[in-house]
């Protein structure tokens, strides 16, 4: 049972942590801080938190765990803003979509402190957020990627694991860089993509002709280009290199699709629709089997 | 009330054109007629289709409409096929996905007699297909585009308009090159976008660690590619002109976002994510108000 857990940004983020952690029996008190007010009182009337406060000092006072859960950002100017506060009891995590940046940003902030720090980024989310999109559930059957730092003890990645494990998530285990590069490729660069389409198809003379017969399939190919343009700004810059990777292999795969169907080349075309529908067929039915949860350990 | 409709290609499209024709009472006969004998004698036992014949001149005596529901690149060998058993009081529809290429197969196989061709496309569809994909609701509150030729008599459009409005679909009209250029942009691109990520992303040397992280936004981003490889590279050689430059358009678009990326340019990425997300907030507000049915004429 953790005593104290701290919540920087209780929103969709924050809040289902902080529900999930609540039902699961886990935190005895959990203390919200941000710097919306608004926010912070909705949290408060919700339930999501036992209690708010403005003060970083007050905040950190006997803390177990503090989670920063705001935009990815703002990581290193709250964690200055901790360090004086710091007890040595006292274990860091974040919610951040990007890594290596966040443990930049960490080590420049925290000095030695940052053997303190072990960075997360929970697999969930969406469209919606603030606090009234909180929910209890949000991360069950859920990953969890840690990426700790050399100068993590292991005690205090256990704390950080076994919190998500209490709200139903799978914790997995990347380097920053292996997780930067993973997500570029399979979220960073389809939210870009996704963007790209809807505002190259806005930006035409005849937008509304065409908004007006996209269907379905429109519709769930660009669901993600709902997501924040402030939030989205963020990650593409903080994995700025690993995106830019993603996307110059992507330029190259539709620079030689084009070739194909400038030269009416079908065959070549079903070659990679069928190679794409192949692959996506197995990912759906080994995700569904990979998110079902784990077996218990005993010692559980 | 139609006497007799006939059907080649009792599978989704076509099963669930003949569902609803039923249902709505609209049609007293309706006979399937298709290469596969174990698809139509399982369209037989669903009862979609009142009977099955093999022979197109059988079929085609004293049919009043007749829906083409078969692969886009077939329209015109089975239209050749149909010729010398078309009578004066049939109309001829199809539901292929793109339309000049169709209206140009239909030209050169029917000659003079394509005054009895009235080009069509429901925007309907679901990723699964055959007879046992077949429901009555398919059309409703969904559009249909008929593309009519200008040697199309009126009453042969109205007809196949009467047809689609019974099923429960809204009828729109488009000139052939209009429908193309439109579902290039809305469909056929996002379409070959999503088996190019999709291919790009299995050809790497760590893929499987890349699906292990994939979650919900890339399975809607991708969820298009899953559909058949055929029918795609069909309609893509078809549209091949109009797809062509909206790949064009949508290369530049990406060419110039990524100097964006590596510029560090945050702000104009973040307007472009920002007009993205207000253009797809503002459709998906409208395509709900305009695909609830429109008011009824008096005169139905």
């Amino acid at each position: 049972m953790l005593e104290k857990v701290v919540i920087f940004g209780v929103g969709l983020i924050g809040g289902s942590f902080a529900l999930a952690l609540k039902r699961a029996g886990a935190a005895r008190s959990i203390v919200g801080v941000g710097r919306s007010p608004e926010a912070m009182a909705r949290a408060l009337e919700l339930g999501l938190v036992d209690s708010v406060v403005a003060s970083p000092a007050e905040a950190m006072r006997g803390a177990d765990l503090v989670l920063i859960a705001a935009p990815v950002a703002q990581t290193g100017a709250i964690l200055a803003s901790l360090l004086p506060h710091l007890e040595e009891r006292t274990v860091i995590t974040d919610a951040g979509s990007t890594k290596a940046d966040v443990v930049a940003a960490a080590r420049r902030a925290l000095g030695e402190r940052s053997a303190q720090f072990v960075p997360g980024h929970p697999i969930a989310g969406a469209e919606s957020n603030g606090p009234d999109a909180a929910v209890a559930s949000l991360y069950v059957g859920k990953k969890t990627v840690l990426t700790p730092l050399a100068e993590n003890p292991t005690a205090y990645v256990a704390r950080v694991a076994a919190a998500w494990e209490a709200c139903g998530a799978i914790v997995h285990r990347l380097t920053p860089a292996e997780h930067d590069k993973v997500f570029a490729a399979v979220s960073h660069l389809p939210h870009l993509l996704a963007f790209a389409l809807v505002d190259d198809i806005a930006g035409k003379p005849h937008a509304d002709l065409l908004f007006q017969y996209a269907a379905s399939g429109f519709r769930d190919f660009t669901r993600i280009a709902a997501s924040s343009p402030e939030m989205w700004r963020d990650i593409s810059l903080a994995n700025q290199g690993a995106l830019l990777g993603e996307l110059d292999a992507y330029l190259a795969q539709l620079t030689t699709m084009r070739a194909m169907l400038a030269a009416g080349d079908g065959a070549a075309l079903e070659g990679v629709y069928a190679n794409a529908r192949r692959a996506r067929r197995q990912w759906t039915g080994e995700i569904e089997a990979a998110e079902a949860p784990p077996p218990r350990n005993d010692a559980e």
